[in-house]
């Protein structure tokens, strides 16, 4: 499968913390606002995406007890867990490391209310603990939804077309989602006569394809061939419908491995008939780490990010385990590694962080805030600013905080000279400026009324809207 | 001044936890999908505001090393940390209890540029240990900004102009800025002679407005009934320009009173000017409860709300102590106390959450997606589900299920002796369901082409973007 290295990616914003001066903790993000921007412009469009499908945000609290969320919990997940004690009980309370275990949490508590099938979606970090050089975050940000109350095949494909127009809608192409069933290896080790421990250490080396382990604990049980031999063909087993057909031979006829195989090739037509075929991958050893999948799984991939970019699966018993069972499924997306994965457009040179500066001498400090409330008004995005130095200086010294702000125009209100009424604009700012010399400053400027200067803002921003 | 205690809402959809059963830690906010869109909403408000003031978004880790975070946050605070050890450095981290203090790091570190002033944002949850019985949050959304590198009154007044325009935005109408100088009453107690240990506990007195503490620390000292006269009289003063004139009396010519006025009441003029006198509110008493303000400092209060809304102030020596000295001032906003303040247009009982359910029996999955997928790229909001039961009760079942998911309109696609191209329609479907039996519902149902529907979701979207 899909397993390159990860890419590094310059640009990326993100702050690696050295090791040598250790001022933030390894794998916890500083997102800078360049980066930040990006970051949350995606979280916006993967949320209208999973909104205009009937899917509600929830907000669920950073920490809970251990006891309360660990029966939706892996042994293995706790242990990566961050906790501490609850001065006030004395209990222990952790990080959330899982958004799924507490929302499963939250709705067998029946907080949610009655109604189902019940639709969530949730923006949120998740917190593992990772070793020092595992170069893993600890902090994770993540996007997903949760389909919950339907069993049914429509439900399972509802939720991988949903990931899928989630990735298109942000622009990635060249992504692949691996497609299995946790039921066709499970039904392959019990059918082998596996102990009942032998099968768990099975299913978590096939869940990490580690095929010599596999080897191991088959040989330490002496299975028998024909028995390992499909066991062992199962991992191998990714493609498109050839796979069906080769699963449809392992089976030979039995019942248990029968039911995934068939839930699986209905699910992929549906996927299919939506015209996602291009992106599916069928996997027949596909079996996603969290021991709460129990159906239908699947994992994205991309070109050149070696780990996973979200995943999910059906998990009927999750709720259940929670005091109220409930049949369901769902997907998650780590936002940062999405972030890593897609191209943003070039900004050309001539983009601006803000729209205006407008400067003015300090004894003008009222007009300057005049001026710019009228400006943002408009909804144009304003920086004000008092300049120091006297009034020779000032316009050098406001194209010089301009270009430092990197403004498209420069408003200079209070200039000696000028009417109230009137300010100086340098309009656009940086293509003024190369190679000038602050001797032509004056001819770059230009005198214009507020009231004229407010009107070009409003159709300058009316004409953004338009686009 | 606003002190009237929290007026409780029903419709917060903040689940409080209860003690008996204790699943979730008090303090911890569960927010509900319906809530949960309306905090959305605001923060977006909030933070398109603070955009349109040149303010950028920074994302900073959720926790972080106590001891480099440590010279930002002061000793009382600390203690109210949530704290745990590093198991890879066994150094100890903290939940972020501070937002401006975690800025503050980061811009010393070099890491947000050299350029200057710089204009950040920020939306996150700090975390806060309080008593089970405070009934204060453990987990705290804010919103805020800084201005950092500018030391002039027009960036004081800047930063509280930002965030009485924020409130605004998000439809506050009655409120109070409290507005005062930390140097102030810093000022009076140093001239009375009070020793460094008694300023410090008559500063802590005044932030919390303990008058008898602050009796008490005075007599213990034998403080000169004069000044005792002056510090016992300042956190009585609030009010209008009033305030300013009796600060004067007080400050008698001493220069290092006089500063802080001078300061204060420029600023307030600067407010003043830009259209906030109803909203201010002049204090010679407040003193803010971080340490770190050393500068003009202000609160807002709502009425009905006890706690603060959010406030902020000048902080000119706080990025030093991370090693890079910098003037700065900022404010934060609580999100969760504007949303319990916000009176919320309420929504008529027309109202629905999602535009259309597309319902399908179970034999016509793929038509069902593919009618779901054209109306959501009208960018209407769709729910789709495939029905159980036989035909006979195919409307009958996709009504209540309609009904369930507040859905303004059903659409039956695959129903039987209906072709491809046409799907059943019932809409409104809220409005047409009231007393009526399932007898009726054929009637209430009517044909439509597929192609006419896609069209009619188009035009009710492009009037609802009119709008």
């Amino acid at each position: 499968m899909v397993s390159a290295p990860p890419k590094p990616r310059s640009s990326s914003g993100q702050v690696p913390s050295s090791r040598e001066r250790s001022l933030v903790p390894v794998g916890m993000a500083t997102i800078l606002p360049h980066a930040a921007k990006q970051v949350r412009r995606l979280e916006e469009q993967l949320l209208a995406q999973v909104s205009r499908w009937g899917y509600d945000e929830i907000i669920l609290p950073t920490f809970e007890y251990l006891d309360v969320l660990a029966p939706g919990l892996e042994p293995e997940l706790i242990e990566h867990c961050y906790q501490f004690v609850d001065r006030t009980t004395g209990r222990t309370l952790l990080l959330r490391p899982d958004a799924t275990a507490q929302i499963a949490r939250t709705v067998a508590m029946g907080l949610t209310g009655a109604t189902l099938p019940l639709r969530l979606s949730y923006r949120t970090s998740v917190f593992r603990y990772e070793q020092e050089h595992a170069g893993r975050g600890r902090e994770i940000f993540q996007i997903g939804a949760e389909l919950i109350g339907l069993d049914d095949v429509t439900s399972d494909s509802e939720v991988i077309d949903l990931m899928i127009e989630c990735l298109h809608t942000i622009g990635l192409r060249s992504f692949k989602v691996s497609l299995g069933h946790v039921g066709f290896i499970k039904g392959l080790l019990m059918r082998s006569g596996l102990s009942a421990q032998g099968q768990k250490f099975a299913e978590q080396a096939a869940a990490r394809k580690d095929l010599p382990r596999l080897e191991e604990i088959l040989a330490t049980e002496r299975i028998s061939k024909r028995a390992a031999r499909a066991i062992r063909e199962a991992p191998e087993l990714y493609g498109q419908e050839e796979v069906l057909a080769r699963g449809w031979v392992l089976a030979a006829g039995d019942p248990a491995l029968a039911a995934p195989l068939e839930r699986l090739a209905q699910v992929y037509q549906l996927l299919c008939a939506a015209g996602h075929r291009e992106s599916l991958l069928l996997d027949l050893g596909e079996f996603r780490g969290f021991d709460y999948y129990d159906g239908v799984v699947f994992d994205v991939f991309a070109e050149g990010m070696g780990a996973e970019l979200g995943g999910g699966g059906r998990y009927d018993h999750l709720i259940g385990r929670f005091g109220r069972p409930l049949p369901s499924t769902g997907f998650g997306l780590d936002v940062d590694r999405l972030f890593r994965t897609v191209e943003f457009p070039e900004e050309g040179s001539v983009s601006a962080r803000v729209d205006y500066l407008v400067a003015a001498p300090r004894r003008s400090a009222r007009l300057l805030t005049l001026v710019a409330a009228q400006l943002r008004r408009t909804r144009s995005r304003v920086v004000q600013q008092t300049m120091k130095g006297g009034d020779a200086s000032l316009l050098s010294a406001a194209v010089t905080a301009g270009l430092a702000q990197q403004a498209a125009a420069l408003v200079v209100v209070g200039a000696p000279g000028i009417d109230h009424d009137d300010v100086l604009v340098v309009e656009p700012l940086a293509a003024h400026m190369h190679g000038c010399r602050t001797a032509n400053l004056s001819h770059l400027s230009k005198k214009v009324g507020l009231a004229d200067l407010v009107a070009s803002a409003r159709r300058a921003r009316q004409q953004v809207k338009e686009r």
